[in-house]
């Protein structure tokens, strides 16, 4: 296990019952070269270093991800003053990939998740006022639902509890091992 | 005053015992059109709607915002289950440009904080083990300290609490008038 995942583990376990524990920043690109980004939540880490996240074919991030792969994942634990900034490759998988991978995850949603995906497409207007209308089963894995695999590649560590800081840089050798540097924060 | 900013002042208020209150994340694009998102402490709203942090112009983020001034803030306020997303512009403001907002800005650093600026380049290797060494005043705004001003261009709100969840849009019309549009989330 390269040495950032341990302390990410250890963050992780000291921030168990904080809300940060649950959500970290997702950054993109879009077709324009402008930058966005937005909060999602966590839903594993996979043993060969790839964030889960779950999302939707219709949303901006699905979108901007298609066209550039690329993303930057900021995660802030306030109880322990660390910040992990992960650069990663993003994977999509929709229903063609892995029909499995989705059913999975589409289980382990709440029903209050599920509605997320059948009350019409994101960003869209909506008529004020009125109720949002959940459209399809809870059962039924809907087409638009996705899993992102976000694979770290280059890890920035940062620790604000110590005086001074301390920073360091995580980066895979020509080997694929894992080595680190210190920096000046 | 635009709908959104009563709706953060209330939602500053909200939190102010909370850290979420002091800093949000800050999501620019490099030169190579990579994503690059770090948490930036929240240093005032001016009226003209302008996020102020200071940073360090040899920082990373500096140089992004000086080749691609676009920028988006993520603000999630766990609390009361609030984001705010924010499409900016940045303005870059150096000693040469405003030396008087700097010295301001400066004077109101905590020592811990003007350290940052005068242990080193931030991101270079640091040597293992060895203490970081503080060079210059802090009675003196060091050269390389500067503002960054990151006028606000649109809003996208989202607001977990309800069920269903409530998303909105903000931008200016044509005449400079902020309008609001409900979506959904």
């Amino acid at each position: 296990m390269p040495q950032w995942r341990q302390g990410l583990t250890k963050s992780l376990h000291h921030t168990r019952s904080m809300p940060e524990s649950r959500y970290f920043q997702l950054a993109t690109v879009d077709d324009k070269g402008l930058p966005f980004c937005r909060t999602v939540v966590y839903r594993g880490l996979t043993e060969d270093n790839q964030l889960i996240i779950i999302s939707d074919t219709r949303s901006e991030k699905f979108k901007q991800l298609q066209d550039n792969g690329h993303a930057h994942v900021c995660w802030y634990f306030a109880k322990s003053r660390e910040q992990y900034r992960f650069g990663c490759k993003a994977t999509l998988v929709t229903w063609d990939n892995d029909s499995e991978l989705l059913a999975f995850h589409w289980r382990k949603l709440s029903d209050a998740g599920k509605k997320q995906f059948l009350w019409g497409e994101p960003g869209t207007p909506r008529n004020d006022g009125s109720a949002l209308h959940v459209e399809g089963s809870f059962e039924k894995v809907p087409p638009h639902f996705c899993v992102i695999l976000l694979t770290i590649e280059t890890v920035d560590y940062l620790s604000l509890r110590g005086n001074p800081q301390y920073r360091e840089w995580h980066q895979k050798d020509a080997m694929g091992n894992w080595i680190s540097q210190s920096v000046i924060p």
